[in-house]
């Protein structure tokens, strides 16, 4: 016991060598907008990534946790609150950040692009297409980042109904679909799609039309997330 | 755009204030056992935390990323290799750990119990039924961690086959019951339960039954993971 008793002192000694990390948040912030998912990025400013996209992210300050950092960058770099935001992963390869070892913890958010002011305090705030960016380099290893996200964000939008909050309060069983067909990379069958839609009873027909719109207007539905969370519960089975 | 570059500047000189914090691993060990869920602890050797149990971690070492910190930490406390493991979550509360800013990332396993054993370097590690654990204080954060991971179990396993991993290689659909009414802490219907899971049609007939026990001996199965694979390409809908 005593010998335990030393092991773990050396232990508890050694330990402030390993006190040399720094914490990072990275925002993959998702949106939706003309039928294509699309990501929030900035114009890396560090000098190995000049001209590269990056996400919005920032150290880890003293006085945060993780979450209130995530949310902090987000109110800062878009001004946005009160957005679905989710912890996906840690990503802590060795060399991943140039001025040492930075460990960052990525978040995603689904935000509706046509709800939202984006506080542009910075010219170089862009929305991309997923699909285009995934084409080209980024910085640091935010493509790996940007990839689990989306690999997550298709998860979750089989398994529960968080695509919702890339859409407007008001959409057409057409939106609904593009979503799908736009985060999940597939062609669905649109008598299907609706059948296993209405069979969740997650929707609200909210007894409107589309407007202004060229083609007949189409009804407009809401998200029933009441429903959804009860049903929830009763569910078992993958 | 000077104004800009200046402020980068700063910003990258301040940084190296940031490098001041540890990373460790956590891992949730979950094992099935006599028809319970069970966590491997070891009790706290921290005087903080005297007598109350911890979770099995370590800090990452300045040469290897998280992935491998896991991995060492399971196969130097336990001798497990090939194990199931996911990265859960990063737990990073300001004041979690009493050395300093120690953000942890969790991960969880999923051993089976007779076919592993335990190299137990250690006396002091244990295998917990989680239910009582719950019901106890624990060292660090450790509680918040187990409950996590506990979570996340939960939906895997309703989602994804995960829980074949807790169970021997060869089982009842007793057993397979016995599982997911211990991890979901329900009672299920029998017929329903095994009506889905022939439905699911993931298990394999091994045209063999049980062996030395007093009840009339049930059927054993086995989990046909390639099966598994070929539907999951097919499926939409949560």
């Amino acid at each position: 016991m005593n010998m335990q008793t030393k092991n773990v002192n050396t232990h508890l000694t050694e330990i402030k060598d390993y006190f040399k990390v720094a914490i990072s948040v990275d925002c993959v912030i998702f949106g939706f907008d003309n039928d294509e998912l699309k990501v929030l990025l900035i114009e890396s400013d560090l000098k190995e990534y000049r001209g590269k996209w990056s996400l919005l992210g920032d150290i880890v300050r003293p006085d945060e946790d993780l979450e209130n950092a995530a949310y902090r960058v987000l109110l800062e770099r878009t001004g946005l609150e009160n957005v679905y935001m989710q912890q996906v992963h840690a990503f802590g390869a060795l060399n991943r950040h140039p001025a040492g070892r930075v460990v960052s913890v990525a978040y995603y958010s689904l935000v509706n692009v046509e709800h939202i002011e984006l506080k542009l305090l910075n010219n170089d705030l862009h929305w991309h297409p997923v699909k285009d960016i995934l084409q080209k380099d980024m910085a640091f290893d935010h493509k790996d980042i940007l990839n689990t996200c989306l690999e997550r964000l298709r998860q979750q939008i089989i398994e529960q109904p968080v695509g919702f909050n890339l859409l407007p309060r008001k959409f057409t069983l057409r939106d609904l679909q593009n979503l799908y067909e736009a985060i999940l990379d597939v062609k669905l069958d649109r008598r299907n799609f609706r059948k296993k839609f209405f069979a969740m009873d997650v929707l609200i027909d909210l007894n409107e039309e589309e407007e202004e719109v060229r083609h007949r207007p189409a009804k407009l539905y809401g998200f029933n997330a009441e429903r959804y969370s009860q049903q929830k519960k009763k569910s078992l089975g993958f």
